[in-house]
């Protein structure tokens, strides 16, 4: 049960601090038109923060997933128990939604705050392709990148954590390398490699975003579960 | 008395470091209009290192709180005594005010200081919401991010610090985790989650900013008391 | 075996996320002109962070260099078998390759996408020098650039995995010494330092890219092996 | 020897990647006047990354001082020798001339390079107050600009290396308090806290520059020596 509070917590914190960056700090201008926002380097540094911080802090209770494509990739790599995957999910699902309502809540305190455009790429942080492509990018190029990005995430976890690594690092490279996936795809899918964060956004903005969430638990999974196989058959050392 | 001089020193520095860097180098623009300031993301960088930094230097000798919610919040999940609250609680307003002092010093070394406009939102890098929020936020929606992150803030350095955890990264995990909070909520109160520092700013703003002070002891030590509570009574393991 | 399937993701991992960060996300601007995009802060980071990353999960399988250069370097010092340089460096080219290929793909799913323009300075993240600098430097500007980058990229290796240093750090030093490698002199060659990340982008822009190709494999080999030997006689500790 | 020759390769890289990335990359401006430049974030990050990079790398040789004030510091602190002072210091300020010499050399091969306009603040990366500060602050603010942050970066790096402290994460620590350093007061002084670094570039400039040297050597050494007084009557712990 502490294992699902852990899990809860951090993929709040995941989509408060990652989402909540990008809606309230990314594009800031003062008066004078002087431009101090975050931008993409910012949000790309807030998502990976939230795994960093939140891998030190509960990574010992419940392993740190906060991501449905992680529990899956190490699962397939044989390090996680099938029977754990879906109360895993659950978790994560509901702490990204209860992130995202107080990310809302927390927008309505703006008077400028008209409810979410869901006819915008990227409306509330939320992912998407094509039309709902930050830059454009078809349907294909989202699902290649989501695809190949979730693979190497899941090969960094699990290279990170294998027992001949040097593994009290583990939570400073994972961390890190969510910042660098970030760094690459926001302008294509406004990056997900996390079906939990997509779901939590997606929910409340419906519409189109909400249509297209299926690409994003499907090619994060699919990457995951490739990399757990990876892994487990070319790359890690078996003998003890 | 050495525990009271390292709290004096690390606010001193999370003082002149945070608020430093918003005051001389966010918004630096050279003659020919290009834009070389920090931004925001240094901001919250700067802010994030005076900690990650006093923690690896004084945290071996006071534990380094540098900040009234955490002391609050250490005691509340019983690790931190209550009869030490009051001593560190004064060192580290102390250090604020010193370090708040030797800032408004500084700035009265350029020409074009003319005082601080306590009219304005930020003001000496005060903290506010409503019309002294920096995007406009509500007095509600100030309270929830404050009350949301400290509690996050505690929570980070509650698990990072369990003897369980893998506590030489702690450091780290605590110090970036001040940057992740500054990356999000910058633009909602200028972030506060640490009362010292907002009472220094204040207090050399005076006006609205120092009306507004209450939040921001209020919000960061209920978030940093029910992270306590949270932390010990959900997530702690009490076997040995 | 695992070594070089180890080498092989590591370097696709380097160019899919340096090259591919430069390519999609350096300079996004949003419709109503925010400049939201990473810079070469962002591309320095990324490309520092490839490695960092693959350090840790792969660096306890064949050692991490991801780079031809790095190879020669430790070969030079006496860190590592001749007889195992070929196999490590065609690892790391078809990585590269692979890397490139993907984002050639991915590039073409923007609709507005016309191809890569070879007459343009840093046209799909390839390094030059002459009319090909980012900043106009000029070729033996490039060469020692390259040359005294590479040689410091070397010492920093070779030291910080020295058996007397605290070497678990070293992936760490490692990548956020690319990270610093690419601040300085992204604007003068567009940062090679790897003779497999040039390339890969030579191969796919052809043209005079292709043809300056020599310098980015001769410059940051010489650089390596000066370090090796200097490492060897004037740095190392010999005794026991 | 080792040592000194150690001093040289980490101060030679100080001035090369901290000034270098200064005068390459932080204005950077597309044909298309997209800002690209690492701004003055950038400038701050790449000189804690020097550090960072040189301290795992050479620290178990020299200690990685690579600063006649921290050198000072040390010796004030009790924890290094006087005898070894002038040699340590001989050996950072050629390292930082040949830097400065080899950057001179790579602007050159720029064809708009018209030498160094010693007229204006921050030419050649020098250091410099009253209308050669940046954001022209007199002569008093930059001097106790200077005296506090070399205060403080010294007990950072006296903390940090403390026997009762977590020491392996020093380079860490000790790196980053220099990126805090200037993100902080680039904009003051152009920020010195070394007297190596503002000696390589103040010879190259020459004229009011090298006039007001005197104070980036007095400045840092006095705030370094008083942060070793602090720190051995006040912080540390002398039992056993």
């Amino acid at each position: 049960m502490k294992k699902l509070f852990a899990e809860f917590f951090g993929t709040y914190w995941l989509v408060f601090g990652g989402c909540g960056s990008a809606l309230f700090a990314a594009g800031f201008v003062t008066p004078t038109e002087v431009h101090l926002g975050i931008g993409f380097l910012g949000v790309a540094l807030a998502f990976g923060l939230t795994v960093l911080t939140m891998a030190y802090a509960v990574g010992h209770i419940s392993g740190g997933h906060f991501n449905p494509a992680v529990s899956f990739g190490l699962w397939a790599s044989g390090r996680f128990d099938a029977k754990e995957l879906v109360p895993y999910i659950v978790s994560q699902c509901i702490g990204a939604l209860a992130a995202a309502g107080t990310l809302y809540f927390i927008m309505n305190g703006q008077d400028s705050f008209l409810g979410i455009d869901n006819t915008k790429a990227g409306a509330f942080a939320s992912n998407g392709y094509g039309a709902f492509s930050p830059s454009g990018y078809s349907m294909a190029a989202a699902f290649v990148v989501e695809f190949v990005l979730t693979m190497f995430f899941l090969l960094v976890i699990l290279g990170a954590t294998d027992k001949f690594a040097n593994g009290k690092f583990a939570g400073i490279a994972i961390g890190l390398a969510l910042t660098l996936i970030h760094l690459i795809s926001i302008p294509i899918t406004n990056t997900s490699v996390n079906p939990a964060r997509s779901t939590s956004q997606a929910i409340f903005t419906g519409g189109e975003p909400l249509m297209q969430l299926w690409l994003f638990w499907l090619a994060p999974i699919l990457g995951a579960v490739v990399a757990g196989l990876i892994y487990k058959n070319v790359l890690q050392n078996h003998e003890n």
